[in-house]
Protein backbone atom coordinates (compact mmCIF):
# COMPACT_ATOMS: atom_id res chain seq x y z
CA UNK A 1 0.00 0.00 0.00
CA UNK A 2 1.19 3.54 -0.62
CA UNK A 3 0.30 6.63 1.31
CA UNK A 4 -2.53 8.64 -0.18
CA UNK A 5 -2.69 11.32 2.47
CA UNK A 6 -3.34 14.87 1.37
CA UNK A 7 -1.20 16.09 4.24
CA UNK A 8 0.05 15.27 7.72
CA UNK A 9 -2.00 14.33 10.75
CA UNK A 10 -1.52 16.35 13.94
CA UNK A 11 -2.50 14.75 17.25
CA UNK A 12 -2.65 17.22 20.16
CA UNK A 13 -3.43 16.43 23.76
CA UNK A 14 -2.49 16.92 27.37
CA UNK A 15 -0.29 14.82 29.62
CA UNK A 16 -1.49 11.19 29.78
CA UNK A 17 -4.37 12.02 27.48
CA UNK A 18 -3.83 8.93 25.35
CA UNK A 19 -2.51 10.96 22.41
CA UNK A 20 0.43 8.64 21.64
CA UNK A 21 -1.77 5.55 21.82
CA UNK A 22 -4.28 7.18 19.47
CA UNK A 23 -1.51 8.16 17.03
CA UNK A 24 -0.01 4.68 17.16
CA UNK A 25 -3.39 3.20 16.27
CA UNK A 26 -3.57 5.45 13.19
CA UNK A 27 -0.16 4.11 12.18
CA UNK A 28 -0.67 0.40 12.85
CA UNK A 29 -3.91 0.35 10.85
CA UNK A 30 -2.35 2.11 7.86
CA UNK A 31 -0.75 -0.95 6.30
CA UNK A 32 2.40 1.09 5.62
CA UNK A 33 5.98 0.53 6.82
CA UNK A 34 6.06 1.91 10.34
CA UNK A 35 8.75 4.39 11.35
CA UNK A 36 9.00 6.12 14.69
CA UNK A 37 10.98 9.31 15.22
CA UNK A 38 11.64 9.89 18.92
CA UNK A 39 12.58 13.51 19.65
CA UNK A 40 13.06 12.95 23.38
CA UNK A 41 16.43 12.75 25.07
CA UNK A 42 16.70 10.28 27.90
CA UNK A 43 18.44 12.75 30.23
CA UNK A 44 17.12 11.24 33.45
CA UNK A 45 15.56 8.09 34.81
CA UNK A 46 12.01 9.43 34.60
CA UNK A 47 12.43 10.20 30.90
CA UNK A 48 14.17 6.85 30.26
CA UNK A 49 11.22 5.05 31.84
CA UNK A 50 8.72 6.90 29.64
CA UNK A 51 10.69 6.15 26.49
CA UNK A 52 11.03 2.46 27.40
CA UNK A 53 7.31 2.22 28.17
CA UNK A 54 6.43 3.67 24.75
CA UNK A 55 8.89 1.35 22.98
CA UNK A 56 7.44 -1.75 24.65
CA UNK A 57 3.93 -0.67 23.74
CA UNK A 58 4.84 -0.24 20.07
CA UNK A 59 6.42 -3.66 19.67
CA UNK A 60 9.09 -4.89 17.24
CA UNK A 61 7.43 -3.99 13.91
CA UNK A 62 8.53 -0.39 14.11
CA UNK A 63 11.79 1.10 12.94
CA UNK A 64 12.90 3.64 15.54
CA UNK A 65 14.98 6.76 14.92
CA UNK A 66 16.23 9.13 17.60
CA UNK A 67 16.36 12.71 16.42
CA UNK A 68 16.39 15.44 19.05
CA UNK A 69 17.24 18.38 16.73
CA UNK A 70 17.45 17.93 12.94
CA UNK A 71 13.87 16.86 12.46
CA UNK A 72 13.36 18.19 8.93
CA UNK A 73 16.58 16.63 7.65
CA UNK A 74 15.78 13.29 9.30
CA UNK A 75 12.26 13.16 7.88
CA UNK A 76 13.57 13.93 4.39
CA UNK A 77 16.13 11.14 4.75
CA UNK A 78 13.57 8.46 5.58
CA UNK A 79 10.69 9.79 3.45
CA UNK A 80 9.10 7.24 1.11
CA UNK A 81 5.60 6.65 -0.24
CA UNK A 82 5.21 3.22 1.35
CA UNK A 83 5.93 4.53 4.85
CA UNK A 84 4.12 6.12 7.72
CA UNK A 85 6.28 8.15 10.11
CA UNK A 86 5.15 8.91 13.64
CA UNK A 87 6.94 11.89 15.22
CA UNK A 88 6.61 11.85 19.02
CA UNK A 89 6.68 14.59 20.02
CA UNK A 90 6.92 18.16 18.77
CA UNK A 91 7.09 19.71 22.25
CA UNK A 92 10.23 17.75 23.11
CA UNK A 93 11.76 18.94 19.83
CA UNK A 94 10.92 22.54 20.84
CA UNK A 95 12.57 21.93 24.22
CA UNK A 96 15.73 20.59 22.59
CA UNK A 97 15.94 23.49 20.13
CA UNK A 98 15.62 25.98 23.00
CA UNK A 99 18.33 24.21 25.01
CA UNK A 100 20.69 24.50 22.03
CA UNK A 101 19.80 28.17 21.49
CA UNK A 102 18.61 27.49 17.96
CA UNK A 103 16.63 29.99 15.89
CA UNK A 104 13.26 28.35 16.40
CA UNK A 105 11.20 30.19 13.76
CA UNK A 106 13.85 29.24 11.19
CA UNK A 107 13.85 25.60 12.29
CA UNK A 108 10.04 25.51 12.19
CA UNK A 109 10.14 27.01 8.70
CA UNK A 110 12.50 24.28 7.43
CA UNK A 111 10.07 21.61 8.59
CA UNK A 112 6.82 23.29 7.60
CA UNK A 113 7.83 24.31 4.09
CA UNK A 114 8.83 20.73 3.31
CA UNK A 115 5.55 19.17 4.50
CA UNK A 116 3.60 19.55 1.22
CA UNK A 117 6.30 17.54 -0.62
CA UNK A 118 6.44 14.65 1.85
CA UNK A 119 5.69 11.30 0.24
CA UNK A 120 5.27 9.38 3.51
CA UNK A 121 2.22 9.69 5.68
CA UNK A 122 3.29 11.86 8.65
CA UNK A 123 1.67 11.70 12.06
CA UNK A 124 2.82 14.36 14.52
CA UNK A 125 2.11 14.06 18.24
CA UNK A 126 2.38 17.09 20.50
CA UNK A 127 1.45 18.33 23.94
CA UNK A 128 -1.03 21.15 24.25
CA UNK A 129 0.64 23.21 27.00
CA UNK A 130 -1.05 26.61 26.75
CA UNK A 131 -4.21 26.08 28.79
CA UNK A 132 -2.92 26.66 32.31
CA UNK A 133 -1.95 29.76 34.25
CA UNK A 134 0.77 31.95 32.67
CA UNK A 135 4.04 30.45 33.96
CA UNK A 136 6.16 32.65 36.19
CA UNK A 137 9.46 31.97 34.49
CA UNK A 138 10.30 33.49 31.16
CA UNK A 139 11.68 30.34 29.56
CA UNK A 140 8.43 28.46 30.24
CA UNK A 141 6.46 31.34 28.70
CA UNK A 142 8.73 31.31 25.64
CA UNK A 143 8.36 27.55 25.40
CA UNK A 144 4.59 27.65 25.31
CA UNK A 145 4.67 30.49 22.79
CA UNK A 146 6.97 28.50 20.51
CA UNK A 147 4.90 25.35 20.91
CA UNK A 148 1.67 27.23 20.20
CA UNK A 149 3.10 28.83 17.06
CA UNK A 150 4.44 25.50 15.80
CA UNK A 151 1.05 23.84 16.35
CA UNK A 152 -0.64 26.55 14.30
CA UNK A 153 1.91 26.17 11.48
CA UNK A 154 1.61 22.37 11.35
CA UNK A 155 -2.18 22.42 11.71
CA UNK A 156 -2.44 24.76 8.73
CA UNK A 157 -0.63 22.22 6.51
CA UNK A 158 -2.36 19.18 8.02
CA UNK A 159 -5.12 17.12 6.48
CA UNK A 160 -6.40 16.06 9.90
CA UNK A 161 -6.04 17.52 13.39
CA UNK A 162 -7.23 15.78 16.55
CA UNK A 163 -7.49 17.00 20.12
CA UNK A 164 -7.34 14.08 22.58
CA UNK A 165 -8.72 14.04 26.12
CA UNK A 166 -9.31 10.97 28.29
CA UNK A 167 -8.23 8.83 25.35
CA UNK A 168 -11.01 10.19 23.15
CA UNK A 169 -10.46 12.17 19.94
CA UNK A 170 -12.15 15.41 18.98
CA UNK A 171 -11.64 16.02 15.28
CA UNK A 172 -10.74 19.66 14.77
CA UNK A 173 -9.90 19.46 11.06
CA UNK A 174 -10.41 17.03 8.19
CA UNK B 1 -37.82 5.34 37.71
CA UNK B 2 -34.89 3.00 37.44
CA UNK B 3 -31.54 3.70 35.86
CA UNK B 4 -31.22 2.50 32.28
CA UNK B 5 -27.72 3.74 31.62
CA UNK B 6 -25.40 1.53 29.64
CA UNK B 7 -22.50 2.87 31.68
CA UNK B 8 -21.23 5.83 33.68
CA UNK B 9 -21.05 9.44 32.63
CA UNK B 10 -17.70 11.25 32.89
CA UNK B 11 -17.70 15.05 33.09
CA UNK B 12 -14.26 16.61 32.57
CA UNK B 13 -13.39 20.27 32.74
CA UNK B 14 -11.03 22.90 34.03
CA UNK B 15 -11.23 24.99 37.18
CA UNK B 16 -14.51 26.93 37.38
CA UNK B 17 -15.57 25.53 34.04
CA UNK B 18 -19.08 24.77 35.25
CA UNK B 19 -18.46 21.01 35.27
CA UNK B 20 -20.11 20.38 38.66
CA UNK B 21 -23.16 22.45 37.73
CA UNK B 22 -23.47 20.54 34.46
CA UNK B 23 -23.16 17.20 36.25
CA UNK B 24 -25.71 18.24 38.87
CA UNK B 25 -28.17 19.10 36.13
CA UNK B 26 -27.77 15.61 34.67
CA UNK B 27 -28.59 14.24 38.10
CA UNK B 28 -31.54 16.45 39.03
CA UNK B 29 -33.28 15.76 35.71
CA UNK B 30 -32.86 11.98 36.07
CA UNK B 31 -35.82 11.40 38.35
CA UNK B 32 -33.70 9.02 40.43
CA UNK B 33 -32.79 9.18 44.12
CA UNK B 34 -29.90 11.63 44.31
CA UNK B 35 -26.69 10.69 46.09
CA UNK B 36 -23.56 12.78 46.29
CA UNK B 37 -20.14 11.35 47.09
CA UNK B 38 -17.74 14.10 48.12
CA UNK B 39 -14.11 12.99 47.85
CA UNK B 40 -12.67 16.29 49.08
CA UNK B 41 -11.28 16.78 52.57
CA UNK B 42 -11.97 20.13 54.15
CA UNK B 43 -8.38 20.60 55.33
CA UNK B 44 -8.40 24.40 55.15
CA UNK B 45 -10.78 27.34 55.03
CA UNK B 46 -10.58 27.69 51.27
CA UNK B 47 -11.60 24.07 50.76
CA UNK B 48 -14.34 24.31 53.41
CA UNK B 49 -15.79 27.31 51.58
CA UNK B 50 -15.84 25.44 48.27
CA UNK B 51 -17.53 22.42 49.81
CA UNK B 52 -20.14 24.59 51.55
CA UNK B 53 -20.83 26.48 48.33
CA UNK B 54 -21.44 23.23 46.45
CA UNK B 55 -23.69 21.90 49.21
CA UNK B 56 -25.85 25.02 49.23
CA UNK B 57 -26.21 24.88 45.46
CA UNK B 58 -27.37 21.27 45.53
CA UNK B 59 -30.11 21.80 48.12
CA UNK B 60 -31.66 19.39 50.61
CA UNK B 61 -32.88 16.67 48.21
CA UNK B 62 -29.47 15.03 48.01
CA UNK B 63 -28.01 12.45 50.31
CA UNK B 64 -24.36 13.34 50.89
CA UNK B 65 -21.53 10.89 51.62
CA UNK B 66 -17.95 11.87 52.39
CA UNK B 67 -15.45 9.38 51.06
CA UNK B 68 -11.86 10.52 50.58
CA UNK B 69 -10.29 7.09 49.98
CA UNK B 70 -12.43 3.94 49.69
CA UNK B 71 -14.38 5.06 46.67
CA UNK B 72 -15.06 1.64 45.15
CA UNK B 73 -16.26 0.18 48.46
CA UNK B 74 -18.48 3.18 49.15
CA UNK B 75 -20.08 3.09 45.72
CA UNK B 76 -20.80 -0.63 46.07
CA UNK B 77 -22.40 0.02 49.46
CA UNK B 78 -24.87 2.60 48.17
CA UNK B 79 -25.42 1.11 44.70
CA UNK B 80 -29.08 0.58 43.71
CA UNK B 81 -31.03 0.75 40.46
CA UNK B 82 -33.27 3.61 41.58
CA UNK B 83 -30.34 5.88 42.37
CA UNK B 84 -28.02 8.28 40.63
CA UNK B 85 -24.67 8.86 42.30
CA UNK B 86 -22.60 11.93 41.59
CA UNK B 87 -18.91 11.54 42.46
CA UNK B 88 -17.20 14.94 42.82
CA UNK B 89 -14.39 14.68 42.08
CA UNK B 90 -11.89 12.10 40.87
CA UNK B 91 -8.89 14.44 41.05
CA UNK B 92 -9.41 14.99 44.79
CA UNK B 93 -9.61 11.22 45.23
CA UNK B 94 -6.27 10.90 43.38
CA UNK B 95 -4.79 13.57 45.68
CA UNK B 96 -5.97 11.73 48.77
CA UNK B 97 -4.63 8.37 47.56
CA UNK B 98 -1.24 9.94 46.88
CA UNK B 99 -1.13 11.56 50.33
CA UNK B 100 -1.78 8.16 51.90
CA UNK B 101 0.87 6.49 49.73
CA UNK B 102 -1.65 4.07 48.27
CA UNK B 103 -1.00 1.89 45.24
CA UNK B 104 -2.91 4.02 42.78
CA UNK B 105 -3.09 1.63 39.81
CA UNK B 106 -4.51 -1.04 42.17
CA UNK B 107 -7.07 1.40 43.61
CA UNK B 108 -8.09 2.50 40.11
CA UNK B 109 -8.46 -1.13 39.10
CA UNK B 110 -10.83 -1.87 42.01
CA UNK B 111 -13.09 0.96 40.87
CA UNK B 112 -12.91 0.42 37.13
CA UNK B 113 -13.49 -3.34 37.12
CA UNK B 114 -16.67 -2.85 39.16
CA UNK B 115 -18.18 -0.20 36.86
CA UNK B 116 -19.87 -2.59 34.40
CA UNK B 117 -21.83 -4.19 37.28
CA UNK B 118 -23.07 -0.94 38.82
CA UNK B 119 -26.86 -0.74 39.04
CA UNK B 120 -27.01 2.98 39.85
CA UNK B 121 -26.41 5.67 37.28
CA UNK B 122 -22.92 7.00 38.02
CA UNK B 123 -21.80 10.51 37.14
CA UNK B 124 -18.09 11.20 37.68
CA UNK B 125 -16.75 14.76 37.76
CA UNK B 126 -13.04 15.40 37.32
CA UNK B 127 -10.57 18.16 36.60
CA UNK B 128 -8.61 18.06 33.40
CA UNK B 129 -5.16 19.10 34.67
CA UNK B 130 -2.80 18.03 31.89
CA UNK B 131 -3.01 20.96 29.50
CA UNK B 132 -0.54 23.37 31.07
CA UNK B 133 3.24 23.51 31.22
CA UNK B 134 4.98 20.44 32.71
CA UNK B 135 5.08 21.15 36.47
CA UNK B 136 8.51 21.56 38.03
CA UNK B 137 7.89 19.33 41.02
CA UNK B 138 7.78 15.59 40.73
CA UNK B 139 4.65 15.07 42.82
CA UNK B 140 2.64 17.39 40.59
CA UNK B 141 3.89 15.51 37.52
CA UNK B 142 2.95 12.18 39.10
CA UNK B 143 -0.44 13.60 40.03
CA UNK B 144 -1.30 14.63 36.51
CA UNK B 145 -0.05 11.28 35.18
CA UNK B 146 -2.30 9.41 37.60
CA UNK B 147 -5.26 11.67 36.85
CA UNK B 148 -4.76 11.28 33.10
CA UNK B 149 -4.58 7.50 33.36
CA UNK B 150 -7.69 7.33 35.53
CA UNK B 151 -9.62 9.51 33.07
CA UNK B 152 -8.69 7.17 30.23
CA UNK B 153 -9.76 4.12 32.23
CA UNK B 154 -13.11 5.62 33.25
CA UNK B 155 -13.77 7.07 29.79
CA UNK B 156 -13.28 3.65 28.25
CA UNK B 157 -16.07 2.20 30.43
CA UNK B 158 -18.33 5.25 30.15
CA UNK B 159 -21.45 5.59 28.06
CA UNK B 160 -21.01 9.36 27.80
CA UNK B 161 -18.02 11.67 28.22
CA UNK B 162 -18.28 15.47 28.25
CA UNK B 163 -15.61 18.14 28.19
CA UNK B 164 -16.87 21.39 29.76
CA UNK B 165 -15.54 24.88 29.10
CA UNK B 166 -17.24 28.16 29.99
CA UNK B 167 -20.22 26.15 31.23
CA UNK B 168 -20.75 24.56 27.82
CA UNK B 169 -20.48 20.83 27.10
CA UNK B 170 -18.58 19.23 24.25
CA UNK B 171 -19.71 15.63 23.90
CA UNK B 172 -16.65 13.45 23.37
CA UNK B 173 -18.40 10.08 23.60
CA UNK B 174 -21.95 8.77 23.51
CA UNK C 1 -24.26 47.32 7.23
CA UNK C 2 -25.65 47.11 10.74
CA UNK C 3 -25.03 44.44 13.29
CA UNK C 4 -27.66 41.74 13.41
CA UNK C 5 -26.09 39.59 16.10
CA UNK C 6 -28.35 38.03 18.69
CA UNK C 7 -25.58 38.35 21.24
CA UNK C 8 -21.83 38.53 21.71
CA UNK C 9 -19.23 36.12 20.43
CA UNK C 10 -16.78 34.60 22.93
CA UNK C 11 -13.46 33.25 21.64
CA UNK C 12 -11.58 31.13 24.17
CA UNK C 13 -8.20 29.55 23.71
CA UNK C 14 -4.79 28.88 25.18
CA UNK C 15 -1.56 30.81 24.81
CA UNK C 16 -0.60 31.19 21.14
CA UNK C 17 -3.64 29.23 20.09
CA UNK C 18 -4.52 31.67 17.32
CA UNK C 19 -7.55 32.99 19.22
CA UNK C 20 -6.86 36.68 18.48
CA UNK C 21 -6.25 35.99 14.80
CA UNK C 22 -9.50 34.02 14.62
CA UNK C 23 -11.42 36.82 16.38
CA UNK C 24 -9.88 39.46 14.11
CA UNK C 25 -11.03 37.50 11.08
CA UNK C 26 -14.60 37.51 12.42
CA UNK C 27 -14.32 41.27 12.73
CA UNK C 28 -12.69 42.10 9.40
CA UNK C 29 -15.27 40.07 7.47
CA UNK C 30 -18.20 41.73 9.24
CA UNK C 31 -18.33 44.87 7.10
CA UNK C 32 -18.85 46.94 10.25
CA UNK C 33 -16.72 49.78 11.66
CA UNK C 34 -13.89 48.07 13.50
CA UNK C 35 -13.09 49.00 17.07
CA UNK C 36 -10.50 47.37 19.26
CA UNK C 37 -10.52 47.58 23.04
CA UNK C 38 -7.14 46.63 24.48
CA UNK C 39 -7.36 45.71 28.15
CA UNK C 40 -3.63 45.03 28.53
CA UNK C 41 -1.25 47.41 30.24
CA UNK C 42 2.20 47.65 28.70
CA UNK C 43 4.02 47.35 32.03
CA UNK C 44 7.15 45.71 30.65
CA UNK C 45 9.01 45.18 27.41
CA UNK C 46 7.57 41.70 26.83
CA UNK C 47 4.00 43.04 27.08
CA UNK C 48 4.84 46.06 24.92
CA UNK C 49 6.18 43.73 22.24
CA UNK C 50 2.99 41.64 22.28
CA UNK C 51 0.77 44.71 22.03
CA UNK C 52 2.83 46.15 19.18
CA UNK C 53 2.74 42.82 17.34
CA UNK C 54 -1.07 42.68 17.59
CA UNK C 55 -1.41 46.31 16.45
CA UNK C 56 0.76 45.74 13.37
CA UNK C 57 -1.24 42.66 12.46
CA UNK C 58 -4.54 44.52 12.67
CA UNK C 59 -3.47 47.38 10.39
CA UNK C 60 -4.73 50.98 10.20
CA UNK C 61 -8.46 50.37 9.63
CA UNK C 62 -9.13 49.78 13.31
CA UNK C 63 -9.90 52.36 15.94
CA UNK C 64 -8.02 51.38 19.10
CA UNK C 65 -9.10 52.10 22.69
CA UNK C 66 -7.05 51.26 25.78
CA UNK C 67 -9.21 50.35 28.73
CA UNK C 68 -7.62 48.36 31.54
CA UNK C 69 -10.46 48.73 34.09
CA UNK C 70 -13.77 50.41 33.18
CA UNK C 71 -14.71 47.95 30.48
CA UNK C 72 -18.49 48.20 30.79
CA UNK C 73 -18.44 52.02 30.75
CA UNK C 74 -16.09 52.11 27.78
CA UNK C 75 -18.17 49.68 25.75
CA UNK C 76 -21.33 51.67 26.45
CA UNK C 77 -19.53 54.85 25.33
CA UNK C 78 -18.54 53.47 21.94
CA UNK C 79 -21.57 51.22 21.36
CA UNK C 80 -23.35 51.73 18.00
CA UNK C 81 -25.22 49.45 15.60
CA UNK C 82 -22.78 49.97 12.72
CA UNK C 83 -19.81 48.84 14.77
CA UNK C 84 -18.06 45.67 15.77
CA UNK C 85 -15.98 45.85 18.93
CA UNK C 86 -13.22 43.34 19.65
CA UNK C 87 -12.27 43.12 23.32
CA UNK C 88 -8.82 41.53 23.78
CA UNK C 89 -8.71 40.11 26.33
CA UNK C 90 -10.91 39.35 29.33
CA UNK C 91 -8.14 37.65 31.30
CA UNK C 92 -6.01 40.82 31.28
CA UNK C 93 -9.04 42.77 32.48
CA UNK C 94 -9.42 40.28 35.34
CA UNK C 95 -5.71 40.72 36.18
CA UNK C 96 -6.07 44.51 36.26
CA UNK C 97 -9.19 44.39 38.44
CA UNK C 98 -7.39 42.13 40.91
CA UNK C 99 -4.35 44.42 41.03
CA UNK C 100 -6.63 47.35 41.89
CA UNK C 101 -8.47 45.32 44.55
CA UNK C 102 -11.80 45.80 42.80
CA UNK C 103 -14.95 43.86 43.67
CA UNK C 104 -14.76 41.45 40.74
CA UNK C 105 -18.24 39.91 40.91
CA UNK C 106 -19.71 43.45 40.94
CA UNK C 107 -17.55 44.50 37.97
CA UNK C 108 -18.51 41.35 36.06
CA UNK C 109 -22.17 42.07 36.80
CA UNK C 110 -21.95 45.60 35.36
CA UNK C 111 -20.62 44.18 32.11
CA UNK C 112 -22.81 41.11 31.84
CA UNK C 113 -26.14 42.79 32.61
CA UNK C 114 -25.51 45.32 29.87
CA UNK C 115 -24.71 42.75 27.16
CA UNK C 116 -28.30 42.10 26.02
CA UNK C 117 -28.75 45.83 25.27
CA UNK C 118 -25.55 46.26 23.25
CA UNK C 119 -26.17 47.53 19.72
CA UNK C 120 -22.68 46.78 18.43
CA UNK C 121 -21.48 43.32 17.59
CA UNK C 122 -19.17 42.33 20.46
CA UNK C 123 -16.35 39.83 20.14
CA UNK C 124 -14.63 38.88 23.39
CA UNK C 125 -11.28 37.11 23.41
CA UNK C 126 -10.06 35.33 26.52
CA UNK C 127 -7.48 32.86 27.70
CA UNK C 128 -8.63 29.51 29.01
CA UNK C 129 -6.34 29.14 32.04
CA UNK C 130 -8.01 26.44 34.12
CA UNK C 131 -6.71 23.27 32.49
CA UNK C 132 -3.35 22.90 34.20
CA UNK C 133 -2.29 21.82 37.67
CA UNK C 134 -3.78 23.79 40.59
CA UNK C 135 -1.37 26.72 41.07
CA UNK C 136 0.51 26.83 44.35
CA UNK C 137 -0.08 30.49 45.06
CA UNK C 138 -3.43 31.76 46.21
CA UNK C 139 -3.59 34.75 43.88
CA UNK C 140 -3.15 32.51 40.83
CA UNK C 141 -5.94 30.23 42.11
CA UNK C 142 -8.22 33.22 42.67
CA UNK C 143 -7.35 34.50 39.22
CA UNK C 144 -8.37 31.30 37.47
CA UNK C 145 -11.53 31.11 39.55
CA UNK C 146 -12.49 34.64 38.55
CA UNK C 147 -11.62 34.02 34.91
CA UNK C 148 -13.61 30.79 34.87
CA UNK C 149 -16.66 32.45 36.41
CA UNK C 150 -16.51 35.36 33.97
CA UNK C 151 -16.28 32.96 31.02
CA UNK C 152 -19.39 31.15 32.20
CA UNK C 153 -21.29 34.44 32.62
CA UNK C 154 -20.30 35.76 29.18
CA UNK C 155 -20.87 32.40 27.49
CA UNK C 156 -24.40 32.27 28.87
CA UNK C 157 -25.24 35.59 27.17
CA UNK C 158 -23.32 34.83 23.99
CA UNK C 159 -24.74 33.83 20.63
CA UNK C 160 -21.57 31.99 19.68
CA UNK C 161 -18.71 30.50 21.69
CA UNK C 162 -15.53 29.09 20.15
CA UNK C 163 -12.67 27.14 21.66
CA UNK C 164 -9.47 27.59 19.63
CA UNK C 165 -6.52 25.19 19.52
CA UNK C 166 -3.71 25.18 16.94
CA UNK C 167 -5.51 27.98 15.12
CA UNK C 168 -8.61 25.83 14.62
CA UNK C 169 -12.05 26.63 16.05
CA UNK C 170 -14.33 24.23 17.88
CA UNK C 171 -17.81 25.71 18.02
CA UNK C 172 -19.19 25.19 21.52
CA UNK C 173 -22.36 27.26 21.12
CA UNK C 174 -24.36 28.82 18.28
Amino acid sequence: MTSTTAGPVLVLGGARSGKSTFAEKLVTTSGLGMHYVATGRAWDGEMQARIAEHRIRRGPDWQTHEEPLELAARLKAIDAADRVILIDCLTLWVTNLMMENRDLPAEFQKLVEWLPQAKARLVFVSNEVGLGIVPENRMARDFRDHAGRLHQLIAEKSAEVYFIAAGLPLKMKG
